[in-house]
């Protein structure tokens, strides 16, 4: 038996797939404040890399503050303009020397933005449409050494804090998420007009869905109102489709419902983002961990990218939560619902958290104590491989947003 | 009966005063975030205030992004000093002109930062201590006019958003949320050494509770180890007679548990907040607008600080939410639990929402149906009056976190 | 005789005040270029200072970067205000450690700079009206040990550079240069209507000189036009009599000439300062170190306030040379007008120039040869004595501007 | 005879060449005050061309006030990496509406910089390596029409300021300016090592002039020591070649004189200027509109890099005597130099100065009665052509630094 503080308890109430009304919500690749967490998390990868590389462990830093401040935009049909531009501030701290060895801290920011922007927003002239700056303050001397590549010690808890996670996700959640990550791929790749800003509710109420999207089109590939109609309907399909493969529920799909045709007030932008024009952004303020706001389940308000994947406890017990929740529903059968939340101990090491707290609602027949004990064990076995998340984040490997 | 689509059901579950294990936190008035918050809610005030005093409507704006830079100091027994200034940085729009009447904006802001840092940060001084910068964008054109003072028509919906609110607050939410309010009050009052970043966490596993305090103490008012001791002490009593006031449950208090006198590793300040030494922080990466973090609650992430009270929508229903739920709770006998959420129609008046969805934890020999007409009549009357939150909220009578 | 490299000989030409046309202009306290000189070169000294009560000698800084943007204010008769303020990025380098201890520069230079600005610009509220920012990057290394107190050691040139000093000045530059510090000294103390941004142009034809005066007024004490146009009429007054303390030429005194009564258009400011209204400024590009900008004579494109007093070899040679030559003036009869030359010799000892040249204009008379001793053992004594200038420089008794 | 107020006058005193001592230098392309010129002064030309095809009228801008902050790097032969990015903020007013047509200043003026930097500066990756921000205020609306391309109206001139040109330049002048116009272009082309911050100073004594090289290497293209002293000495041979182009004198050339091989204290940088090591600029702190520091002659202090083309007279009075200047030598013999002073009359038309004043040293047997004639007619001719200034300014065909 593990010698961990693990709790398995009945969930008091029904599982969310359950419950009469459900929300959720998530905010896709190219809103403000995803953007900002996108930034986040691929500067704080490659700054880990880097430190790798360089003296061989990874030193203190977080890059969790990044600030989105919008231009402006004079969009067109055909292809309109960039007015001001968009401003990225990366904020945080990073250890700048080690033991004689400088690292490029902020020249491997501004690179590792770069990258970002490039690869997903193809739109933006980096340094001109988004002027992208950095101030990364020194980390504190006595915390600068946190990771070592040669063994795999693990890492103190330096903070009291927690993580929860959940899984299956309920159908709702499924449609939203994969509508999002679906419309800014595969659709994408064949629907240049479609941006990256695309935001997606979907309210359940019993057995119906409603799922709403917002979704900026990119005027250049935009030639009038009626391509911009059929922009629109084309989203407005694809989503019909995503649905079908998630439910056999009641769905229906709106888009860009605030537009009013007849004002000429549409949804139509020159880069594919809001915050060209208005709107601002930052990290933790959207999506958690799981890529979905749900105000039906528990939620952490930490915010998960830019932090160090290291010794940030808060990072690293919202992705392990989520990474166990999923663990025990793929091993142990009977589980209509798990929310797993970790609470790690200051100064006590990460692997052995204050209390590991599962709750599950099981399907009919199955009882809590049938599978308390595989459960507890998928937990166990989870929580002393926690440094397999931070490899896993450095190797962008897993989602933050 | 009302026109508005109210739905009263049972809630799914325990309430959270009856579950195993509850976690609760509330960042202090001086944390970095909560900083950030402050700011910037005092700052939209007196924007709001400007507006009606010039042009007598509130005109467009959202002053939501504050973010904090913090800066660097050298703590000393006795009295130590800063190096390098805390930077603020107030990202947002605002209407700068009205049929010819300019707006101070950015003078407005900076001046509502002061006042707001002065009252509360007596040891930071302005402009030297801490650097306040402003950038407000130009709202857009045809969102301008947002608010009149004559009469009160309701403004309609422009986002699809949802506010989540919830009563009465568990005992450990009690404890946690007085803690550090009565702390940065009466007991700072008689005790200038306590610092106003103060961060309280609960967790309460059955009948027993845990309160976690992080109290940054000012090194003015400490004069050596000893003095620094008493200072901890002091707060650790007093939290517990705090918490005495709230439950007959076991209490533990723990204050500064991260402090290893033996490594002269004490949580000294010389301005009474970790912005001072590397913490950054921003808007709406902190409390909810109850003032608390409840995991074991349902939340939204939305930052409600400086957020513009007349149209923003998901601001007035997590306000709007919360005080619905107070008042179903005051007026109507037999709940132990209520959960409120608000979901927004876009494009409809914000006081008849696409669905207002209360879930109930009635007490013992108590059925909803027998309180359902009661509780629905409260909500109804209460959006009704939701124009009142845009007004309290102006006046600064409603806490946003 | 001397070893060092002196040269004196006559000048090729007339003395500026026997030269047809003179041209002569100097920016005000309140001029935005002299904003950011005052507040360049008072942080300097401020940080010098500091070093030298912490460290016992001053380390490596330089804070000649400063630059001013502008805001936008409205200006209304009997009080208007400011609308975005105006500001102040403090730029440069600065040693933060030296041997332990800490130097807390961007503090120090904040609240130079606060205190500065203050004292000369009581209509300028700090915070608010104006920002000031600071961005100190870290001195190199190898350069940081400047300056000691004990002994009065010669440090090494680091460049070559080179300073230029003329005397006396011209009735036309003791016009323009008195009209402005008297404007903001004694007249200022009775006129409150009068703003700091004054900035004053004399042009001499022959015999006949005129003084073009730009002055910022302050609408707070300005009521109505009739008002306006008694402060420029009392302007005019103060400025003929100041002419006539060094002049019997013919003057005429033009002040706000630009003003169109009829258009309204007059030259009123909320703060004394253009820079409150769109004009930006920085360092160095306003009045040479004897605080004139002198098209008849031989000026050093250098900016010399905000330089490190100890080692700027185009600061000390500036200074040093105006000091040269005011003292040859002083003690050597029958020089019409001398211009000192130094230029620097890099890796050589300050106080040995690679050239000290001095070209001389005699009165009627007087041969260069008969006083070419006198004026080599004047030059050769201040060369001396060139590390008083440092320690002028650092108590703030050399203006740099 | 014109109607404009030209005096030819006979100059007091020997020609620049005839003089004793002669010092001239000029901050190379590379040097970070340069960097700012050249970054402000194409800004301003594009905003010109911008606002000519948008709506046929240039309108009121400046962006002379453009600051660099100074980066940091770890150069290393063979190949160094940039630490911290240079930051460069554009800053300036502009108007960015007129006639319900908007202007994208800011995207123009950060589309502008980078085309600059990358034509000039291959090493330095736009983005990373150099962070280029930009704040352009509003102009004033009463400025803002002052340009139109339909006919050629003279403007008024809106201050009073005044321009000053000389011709011919000296030998070493000669040298100086073409030293490093040659060693950043055929030079440079060749030899890659060599960076394009180079200063250069001249200084002569009698008939011996030394010439004092700083010249940047980049360590990419540098394996060693050996390699470096190759660099060196190749500059050196490349510019004594240079100045036997212009001068039969005795010249003697210094490179990199503070370079000391056994601390291995030498000029060796990764991106070919020393604003990546700490060396900040800013606009007009460098070279007047000749290309040159004179201390010889008369300079004027006007920055007039970026300032508008149109209507900025000290801009225009720089460019355009200077042009006279040289048009005068070129057609009227006997000129040994020639000084050409243009002072304006607020409110007047730019064409029509307050005084234009060339004073002339003649050759041997020639009387300025003699030519005063021709002079005049060329000056009358010029001043009547102000408007090709402007012109040509927006065209890029006339250096301002």
């Amino acid at each position: 038996m593990s010698h961990r503080n693990i709790r398995v308890e009945p969930m008091a109430g029904l599982a969310v797939e359950d419950q009469a009304v459900e929300i959720v919500e998530r905010k896709g690749l190219g809103h403000p404040d995803s953007i900002c967490d996108g930034v986040a998390e691929h500067v704080s990868q490659a700054l880990a890399r880097e430190y790798l590389d360089r003296v061989g462990t990874v030193l203190h830093y977080n890059t969790d503050e990044t600030q989105l401040v919008a231009g402006s935009a004079a969009p067109a049909f055909g292809g309109g303009e960039t007015i001001e531009p968009i401003y990225l501030l990366i904020v945080g701290r990073a250890t700048k020397e080690y033991e004689g060895t400088k690292i490029p801290t902020e020249t491997t920011a501004l690179r590792a933005a770069r990258e970002y922007l490039s690869t997903h927003f193809p739109e933006l002239e980096f340094g001109t449409d988004v002027v992208v700056d950095v101030e990364l303050g020194e980390g504190s001397g006595d915390l600068q050494e946190v990771f070592g590549d040669e063994g795999r010690s693990v890492p103190m808890a330096n903070d009291t804090s927690f993580g929860v996670g959940h899984a299956p996700l309920t159908e709702t959640e499924e449609i939203v998420l994969n509508a999002e990550r679906r419309l800014n791929a595969e659709y994408a790749s064949d629907h240049p007009e479609l941006g990256q800003d695309i935001k997606v509710m979907g309210k359940r109420e019993g057995d119906r869905i409603d799922v709403t999207v917002a979704a900026a089109m990119i005027d250049a590939y935009v030639d009038g109102l009626a391509d911009y109609r059929d922009a629109v309907a084309g989203v407005r399909e694809f989503v019909l489709d995503v649905a079908a493969d998630y439910t056999d529920r009641e769905v229906e799909i709106h888009v860009n419902t605030a537009d009013d045709y007849d004002q000429g007030a549409i949804y139509l932008t020159t880069t594919g983002t809001s915050a060209e024009q208005g709107d601002d952004g930052s990290v933790g303020r959207g999506n958690r961990a799981n890529g979905l706001i749900t105000p039906n389940r528990s939620m952490s308000m930490e915010a998960t990218s830019g932090k160090n994947p290291v010794n940030h406890i808060g990072k690293i017990y919202n992705l392990l939560s989520t990474q166990i929740a999923r663990a025990v529903v793929a091993e142990v059968g009977g589980i209509r619902e798990i929310r797993v939340r970790l609470l790690s101990q200051i100064g006590q090491p990460i692997d052995d958290p204050h209390v590991a707290d599962a709750a599950l609602v099981t399907e009919a027949g199955v009882e809590v104590a049938d599978i308390q004990a595989d459960v507890e064990a998928v937990i166990d076995r989870e929580l002393a491989d926690v440094t397999s998340i931070t490899e896993r984040v450095i190797a962008g490997e897993l989602a933050t947003f």
